[in-house]
């Protein structure tokens, strides 16, 4: 996507360095992250300097990449088998992470020629299955679509596109007229920071909403439609994704609203019978407790915004049951959400 | 109730001054603000120093019995009737507000004396409907229950005691053991700034979670029992409350967890038919886009949360259907969300 007039990926390689958008400094600055070997793109997916189940996937192959082309002659193997731990254990929930390093260090020993080259092609694919995504679930948008999204399931989590938001663009493309209802997201408030700032970078007409008025919001019959992304789908098609998507799944049975997830097949874990599998992340109480934002000079603040003495609960994700979900918008086409679409998916 | 071992109300006459527990800056300090005359106590009303159903209603009614105790001999009908459009134009959506004001109107047509004698009955009225609403309440919790509660309808919210919160202190001081769940409730954060200081001051175990994060605590098994407050409550028994009450109460009956809204009869308001005739008030999309708190330091900073550019949709209340109330907590006794059930309390 163009960042004032420059096409951009979320993530990519120059050499060994690996560089993204600083994803916490968006957005209220436009910046790239630069690390220099693995240990510090393993501190940036920990850090969510990158994230968003596409872009953390695609960061965590080349995080191996990188491995492979830094590591020492001396102890190489134990060093890689290292790397790959240390990797693996930045994030628990996105499926993408874990996928793409298994597939780079399998590549990678072959030649680190041949890791170089699986992380770019899993960059590649992701980037791919993001513009297809959108393709296909441009089908369900109408010649007017009011859109509910949560979290930020767009080109930021993504190589570039994104998946909830690509058929977004893709629908805009198509001169049909999408006005995208965005959830704030708290705690971290990736729908008021990073889909809100794409949105306006995009110019497509949006609002955010406080993540209390989503029932309100449906029961006034202003939604058309609720795309979310995926970290984690299971065999059985239950899906992990970021915490409140399962609130939203259920208002929107509640009121007869179609509720789509779009992710790429790489977020499928063929491991994972269901939703009771998928390890929940935990996150710092800090992320609730505390605010950080620009005051109107601009100077950053970090300030408190839970009554002091008091504690938080913090799950970073929920499981949505498949019975929930009306589809699932891959590459491949739109499936729906049962063990026997899933596994039909996996083996066409 | 007690702040720092002295007793409290949550808002008092001293003469002609209407005083009140600040709660625009609470939690971060406790202080107490004074409006000299019914102009000061409106202003204080609309910028929500004090805010929730039964304090606005006891604030409205000491309001209006300020007008009658200022109001000039010249054209004093004419400055009376003003005071009390004035005052009612503060808030639109409690019921209690425009109760209150009526109330002292008529009152005061007797002598200033009987404005001042209704404005505090009102008050005195809101406290003792408080301490019985704990006690019918209290019969819902077991030796060992946990609580989700939404917003603040504790003490600060009314004269003393509370609504949603009273039962809580009346099953605490009963020996039972009570554990508070309190949704955050952006925008303005009542729960996570009020309700958390409240509890923390009454040392009841709580924890703050995000809005987004209320179906996955229900999923877990974690919510024994839902109660909140209400605004209005019509005839048919739909309740207008804090936006985010009806997602919470989708969700409830989804997980088959009983959801119990806790409000005195003032509540009720006899010309309003269903939810539907509700006036739900939208506030200023500043309280979605900036939030304020202190730094580590103690100094108050208001920063931006929602990326430039990007607008918000901020309803104030959201209406949850009666169909989807367990039942209604009053000072009588708990009574059933319908028609029948809401017009024998009336009648009682």
């Amino acid at each position: 996507m163009k960042v004032n007039g420059i096409n951009f990926e979320t993530v990519w390689m120059e050499e060994h360095q690996l560089k993204m958008i600083h994803q916490n400094k968006l957005p209220w600055e436009f910046a790239i992250h630069t690390c220099q070997n693995h240990q510090e793109s393993c501190e940036a997916i920990r850090e969510m300097v990158v994230r968003g189940a596409g872009a953390i996937g695609a960061a965590a192959g080349y995080a191996m990449a990188q491995a492979f082309m830094l590591a020492p002659t001396h102890k190489r193997d134990e060093f890689l088998s290292n790397a790959k731990i240390t990797i693996e254990s930045t994030r628990p929930t996105a499926r993408n992470l874990f996928y793409a390093v298994e597939k780079v260090f399998e590549a990678g020993k072959k030649s680190v020629e041949a890791a170089i080259i699986e992380a770019q092609k899993i960059a590649n694919k992701d980037k791919d299955d993001s513009r297809n995504i959108g393709l296909f679930g441009s089908n369900l948008f109408k010649e007017k679509t009011r859109v509910l999204t949560h979290c930020n399931a767009g080109w930021l989590a993504f190589v570039d596109y994104g998946t909830a938001l690509s058929p977004v663009y893709t629908a805009r493309d198509q001169e049909k007229e999408v006005f995208v209802y965005a959830g704030e997201t708290r705690p971290r408030a990736q729908g008021a920071r990073l889909t809100a700032w794409e949105l306006h970078n995009e110019n497509i007409p949006h609002l955010i909403i406080p993540d209390t008025a989503a029932a309100s919001l449906m029961a006034q019959g202003l939604v058309d439609l609720i795309i979310v992304g995926a970290d984690r789908i299971a065999m059985n098609g239950d899906v992990a994704n970021k915490i409140g998507t399962l609130d939203r799944a259920i208002l929107a049975q509640y009121y007869n609203i179609p509720f789509y997830v779009a992710a790429p097949g790489s977020t499928i874990d063929p491991f994972c019978k269901n939703g009771k599998e998928i390890v929940i992340e935990h996150r710092s109480t800090e992320e609730v407790l505390y605010q950080q934002g620009p005051d109107e000079l601009g100077n950053q603040h970090k300030i408190r915004v839970v009554s002091y003495g008091t504690e938080a609960w913090n799950p970073a994700f929920d499981v949505t049951p498949a019975k929930l979900i009306t589809g699932i918008i891959t590459e491949k086409g739109i499936i729906k959400a049962n063990q026997r679409s899933v596994e039909a998916f996996l083996n066409n």
